[in-house]
């Protein structure tokens, strides 16, 4: 079924050249188990078939990390944020590891983890994109929630909830050790963020969407039009000449098809329209970077194979696979 | 999540007043066990919802009505129906219910019970908006079913196949006791008439659809168009000067998203197509009452807690709830 | 329901005589249980409700064909077709049955078995209607699968995924005892064959179908454009003036409705598609022979009465049954 793309990249010098960062990491919720995503994703198989169906020439360093060695030992509460300090300390390191990948002109893949891991790869690509093509990231957001809460609208403190605020500057902090390392050129502009799949908002990002114009397509939207005519909006709105990071969280999805996940909503997106939004982004040829997130594993057994099943779809997905 | 709609209601004095009658019968047909849905939705914390959530007034009396009192000693079958004489005393006093509520200018919830209560919701709130406003009602029934046998029609001489028939003056009987307390201005007509969701349809049914030119959207009319433009033509039919009833038989969405109800039929809208379908009828600001039917919590748990947390669903929604 | 269909066929003297073949043959595959489809087809009541409620005058010789008088005794691979010499005897019977209901002028329904059949079934129709109408056939190949491998492309060998190379000449042979018995007249072009539904295709066939520029419409082009699209497409496409033979796989259908067939792709049509699809071509009045393969009830208690259902469902809505 599976065979290479035939895709030619905007802003990328080689269609081949991968690189996957896999992050073992959990801290920006509270349930265990979201970081041994990226190990039940390679086990299925993953980064051989993106090997030999889709022919990348894959960089990965072959381990899912979990950042002990840089976790603060004691960690609490600031700004009303869980675990700040240790999420910060991760996902600067998370946004190095991605930026080296970016800057040498290689597609990103990113496993996670949970969503706050996004503050690392978006700041990372966002900085090497510049860098090497003066010109600013677009972020499509794939999932069931904004994840824009500033530390002060979020009503559980959770980081993952809050990732889009610090990368689009909504949220600020100085405290290097605390989201201050976030510099200007790792961020990304409310202009070029779209999200897909919204259901599930709390009243301060409704606001905040409201406030800064997000483009937004939720649920109803995609009712209303069909995911087809969505996605020639969101892709229209980015315009064709900017690079597009797109950062797929797989509650986005129903949990009739993925049920393993933190945080599920019912009325999602089905595997089939996931798989779609994967490939028209793919189809668009800007695509540099990819992130699936919030896959946990440690559900029930047919729930999460069925979960791991759809984020490898998602992935090949974006990665050029198609079915003609 | 949710949070206070934001329209403005055309023919209501008010968006924040809400009546509502939770009605535990089901004598309209031969299923034990629907009576008890009221309950389980509020037990599910609906009304809180409404207050707390979308910012209604909520007038309720507290109690599930049973109507013990009212009901017949004997109840033969008469003319194919089965309990005419206690379908035809409930209807009359839940028609009484629903009209104070609808008179005084509340969106009147009426949370059933088996469809054939529907004789008593719309005949109340049909009777109550000339009333007040001179307009004839418009009817949006979702359904799998059209409910629209005469009694010589029916097959099953089960009432809940056959509110549409009495209300439109299809059927009609001279004995008080047994439907002949319907007055020509608790009446609706067949040109103000929609329904969405139609699958199984007998075919005395069909002849009566097509001999009166009755607007219906079959599950192949929402394959063929979409939701989104299915609910523009139902919209479009009805116009935009008309209040509107929305009479919504849980066994309209597929039972794969609604299985605890007493007829179920397979190849049904989805959570997402219902919820849409309440979305946009309650963005009109045209709607001034809703019946939500059919769901019998006596199935399996699984089942049940699904089919109660559909239902929640489209009663939020058609109450303005909305993703954004 | 259901009621009597009221289109008047192009193609055919009348739209009441209905001939069926029962072929209960597992042979183009591997997996035993297909053969038992047609008796599960018919005791779960279709033939009956042809006749009964679609109005249907049946030609029915009452047996589900074993053909186990014709087959080899000894059948070798060859050319990388595992038995080869079984599927060409039965497949010539095939032809011959359905060639013999074609020409006397009757629709003719064919239930698998494996969709090797479809070699007998289609070169059965193709044959006799350029004899009765003087018109090339189209196809309309409904499947997760395209099922237009060549001995020399297949790597499974199994026949079931070959029928369209052998009815279209991409595959030829020599030996009468190997399908040597296909003749031109009872060929069909390639300009004329549809597919829909396709998921998954091997790296030979996507070759084939570029090669040959065949239409094709994925799930891709489904949620691109909507079902009801992709049908004004593929009738478009196969124009108003052609006889149509519909091929259903029953693995078409997600493994959500259909989860007993041998070869279950995920990602694949709703029922409500794959109804909505058999009733689109039935609404042209060019319908002359259907075929309904790959139910395998020897599979789970639960998936086996599902798939038998959906499969009775898409057979009605070819058949001319309509919702309203
Ligand atoms: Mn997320
Ligand atoms: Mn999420
Ligand atoms: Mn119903
Ligand atoms: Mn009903
Ligand atoms: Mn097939
Ligand atoms: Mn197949």
């Amino acid at each position: 079924m599976t065979s290479a793309p035939t895709i030619t990249p905007k802003f990328l010098p080689s269609r081949h050249d991968l690189g996957v960062v896999a992050v073992g990491f959990s801290g920006g919720q509270t349930k265990a188990g979201v970081d041994a995503a990226p190990m039940a994703l390679i086990e299925s198989g993953l980064i051989q078939q993106l090997e030999e169906d889709l022919e990348f020439n894959v960089t990965f360093d072959g381990q899912v990390h979990a950042y002990t060695d840089i976790m603060p030992k004691e960690d609490p509460d600031y700004r009303n944020m869980k675990r700040p300090r240790s999420v910060s300390a991760v996902t600067w390191q998370v946004s190095k590891q991605v930026y080296e990948h970016a800057k040498s002109g290689k597609f990103v893949l990113t496993l996670g983890g949970d969503h706050s891991i996004a503050i690392g790869t978006i700041s990372g690509t966002a900085k090497a994109i510049r860098e090497r093509t003066g010109k600013d990231l677009a972020v499509i957001w794939v999932d069931a929630h904004a994840d824009i809460n500033t530390p002060e609208t979020s009503e559980s403190g959770n980081i993952h909830g809050m990732p889009v605020a610090f990368l689009t500057g909504l949220a600020t902090e100085t405290h290097e050790d605390m989201f201050g390392w976030i510099q200007k050129d790792q961020m990304i502009t409310t202009k070029k963020l779209v999200y897909i799949g919204l259901r599930d908002i709390d009243k301060g990002e409704k606001k905040i969407l409201r406030d800064h114009g997000i483009k937004a397509f939720s649920m109803h939207d995609i009712d209303r039009h069909g995911i087809g005519k969505v996605m020639d909006m969101v892709l229209g709105w980015i315009g064709s000449d900017t690079p597009i990071h797109l950062s797929f969280d797989v509650d986005a999805l129903d949990p009739m098809w993925a049920p393993s996940t933190g945080t599920p909503v019912r009325g999602g997106l089905t595997l089939r329209e996931g798989d779609f939004i994967a490939e028209c982004v793919a189809e668009t040829g800007s695509l540099i970077a990819l992130d699936l997130v919030e896959v946990n594993p440690s559900l029930d057994i047919q729930g999460a194979s069925d979960t791991v099943r759809a984020g490898c779809s998602i992935v090949r997905c974006a990665l050029g696979d198609t079915l003609l």
